[in-house]
């Protein structure tokens, strides 16, 4: 160990954050109501590791993601990468596992990811996502079972409403074939990067970004901005206007068809929730593999926030790893996003503990104080007990400080007698002389 | 995305493993009873990041856990190193929190660590780790909570017993200078790590090593070897002949008057559990941070298999990266050496679904059938829904297959007269037209 006079200096990378208690513990609140959710709801949990090969990873989603990957050599000199999401993973899990996959397969995982991006207020270098998917599917009802659920995480953590904005990648990409013309694979691309940033940098810088796409018709450009701007009576993307711009062929219309049963089903569902569904079809998500619906959630009382929960249908992802197709849809909760959204609204709930602190009057009575908290804790009650030899006041001015309400003293003579003493540290009232065996009923009535 | 012309061969990183459903399942029933039991005794939750600066970590145990670790250059061109445990993390963590927190603080953080050691049967290069520590208080008290809470998860969590071997650092070290000599700081640790390897590979082995350091008397090493190998007639490592061997001083008395009273506690509330505890000096542990008690634990049933819990205390770790000394101690559950030996030891529970899973007759009723499963989920019951548009004889199929004790059925006629048809996938009964308003009271009956 280093001596005192070359101290290491205690500190995280940049974009790298400790959780706290609070955090931690409203962390977990996320994760575990996630959990029971899906559980509920015969979602199956799985876990990949965080490093995977680079080749598995690169190239999934577009340049940026590439650029901000955590890529190194390990010590057998693989390329090796930590994961940037958990969608890649998993299809890389179900090309490996397909012969034992019973289809269609719903899984839940929550872990972190890593992305090497500029970190901005709420948004860090490394952040926990939880990920509901369902692949060997390609119906309305996965892509509603997988949104609808996520909603449900999302209606049980948050205080207050919440938007789902639902678009459509393949809606989207035969509006700009109709209006920008036929584009190359890397200029269909560029216009669904530019579009994914409509929120961020607004309409006329978008079109600007439009207009530079090679091969696309100029006046196109404001007419497809146009068109994904309009807005029904309801509030919701013109689905009629849109209809009347794309080939009136069977494909699209079932396209269409099942688009608007999607939103009309998931309107029911969110009916009486915290949560409103809105069609805009502007949406068009960063990712490179989705394919179909694509979601974001955004919170109503935080403008700017960006989105907590997204995702889409990826029914090309397997392929990348087999030769079987393999249709997935899925979504994410920005689990750290999602925390980073309950500081700013302040729905951070401090729980002070509501449990029993045993003090110790004299060191002789140090193993009977640990048999009375044995027995507390066995019987599912939370007890403390106190960890430095010392003044009783002092072991009291802890429990206070920890915010416990009663505090039980033990020392040589109640371990003599098989009793002890209790104070409730809010009125200052103290009961001495109780026998041993009323700990447990005592326990009871005083923290119900 | 790759044409499958050239897929990517979806493989994982050798020493790197997925965890299925049923692995998955059991790791979380580890880690929440692990989290369940950490708060109910007091113990705060905390996270630190995944990636540290590479200074924070090295040198803080052994040349050997320097060399596994994943380091590497991030995007900013720092030099940085995936976390080997999360004690070095956590006494980084408390040195950059000194001034916020309530000493002494009690923590639990559960977390991947990564090392890229030899893979071995049931060992991984990326293992789950569950920490609970104390800081603040160099007592026997904080040593004993450690340990019980920890042997309180393995007694929830094992079917089979478990014995804790507690060792001391100083008096162990207090053996060695007197049989050894005085060594140098780097023999003293040669010879810690020749005696972490005992159950490995034998006393004649060790013995080898221990004459092999530099100083050392020759003779001695027999002798060291000799008193940590003898036993009382409690079979436990005879403390009163190893008192005979340690210079008579008021600093030696007292240590081992505070191991001796950290023994007898442990071993009263070790009573009517499915542990022993075993007081054993030649355990070294091999991590180089520890500075009084240690101890680890293995299953009696699986011999051979190692260590599933250890930790010790670690009074100067803090003082790395700060002036404040600050005492410590810790203990890991090894989450994925205990679930490695769960499988080993065939106690793994394949949880099959309690649930209703609804299967829908008619297109029409898809919406009628995710109300229904949305209502039945609210209610706080396990459901699930048909994702595949098709025959309901497959729906039935899968529903069976996933293990659904109840299958409810809807189609355009139930959904007009709000009602369902449920069948008993064990018995074949099935009853219709049963009315909607039903459904919730139903449930409670059947899942009961």
């Amino acid at each position: 160990l280093a001596s005192s006079s070359d101290l290491v200096v205690p500190r995280k990378l940049k974009g790298f954050r400790d959780y706290n208690p609070l955090l931690a513990r409203t962390r977990k609140r996320i994760i575990d109501t996630l959990m029971a959710t899906a559980y509920r709801a015969g979602f199956e949990p799985i876990n990949t590791p965080a490093i995977e090969y680079s080749e598995t990873l690169l190239g999934t989603s577009n340049q940026e993601t590439d650029k901000e990957m955590y890529k190194f050599t390990d010590h057998g000199g693989r390329d090796v990468a930590l994961r940037f999401d958990l969608t890649v993973p998993f299809a890389r899990f179900v090309a490996e596992n397909q012969g034992t996959l019973v289809l269609p397969f719903k899984k839940i995982q929550v872990g972190d990811v890593w992305r090497g991006e500029k970190p901005q207020k709420g948004r860090y270098r490394e952040f926990c996502q939880g990920d509901l998917d369902i692949v060997g599917a390609d119906s309305l009802a996965s892509d509603v079972e997988v949104i609808s659920c996520l909603a449900s995480v999302l209606d049980q953590v948050l205080g207050s409403g919440y938007t789902v904005s639902l678009g459509n990648r393949k809606i989207l990409s035969a509006l700009i074939h109709a209006k920008l013309g036929a584009l190359t694979p890397a200029g269909e691309t560029g216009a669904l990067i530019a579009l994914d940033k409509l929120a961020k940098i607004g309409p006329e810088a978008v079109l600007e970004l439009l207009q530079q796409i090679e091969g696309a018709r100029p006046e196109g450009a404001s007419e497809l901005l146009h068109i994904l701007d309009s807005r029904d009576e309801t509030g919701n993307s013109d689905l009629e206007l849109i209809r009347g711009h794309l080939p009136a062929n069977d494909e699209t219309r079932a396209i269409m068809d099942r688009f608007q049963q999607t939103g009309s089903i998931l309107s029911q569902l969110f009916a009486g929730s915290k949560g409103t569904i809105r069609i805009d079809l502007s949406i068009a998500r960063g990712l490179g593999y989705y394919t179909g619906v694509v979601f974001e959630t955004t919170i109503n009382d935080l403008k700017g926030f960006g989105a907590i929960c997204s995702g889409g249908r990826y029914d090309r992802l397997v392929s990348r790893f087999s030769r079987q197709e393999i249709p997935g849809v899925g979504g994410s909760i920005g689990v750290d996003r999602l925390l980073a959204a309950l500081e700013e609204l302040g729905e951070m709930t401090e729980e002070k503990p509501r449990g029993i602190f045993v003090a110790i009057a004299t060191d002789d009575a140090r193993a009977y104080g640990f048999q009375l908290v044995n027995t507390l804790r066995r019987a599912g009650f939370h007890a403390d007990i106190a960890l430095k030899e010392g003044k009783l006041a002092n072991q009291f001015k802890y429990a206070d400080k920890k915010g416990y309400p009663f505090v039980v003293t033990v020392g040589k003579d109640e371990m003599e007698s098989q009793v002890f003493s209790l104070k409730n540290m809010s009125t200052g009232d103290e009961q001495k002389n109780i026998p041993l065996q009323n700990l447990p009923s005592l326990a009871r009535d005083i923290l119900a």
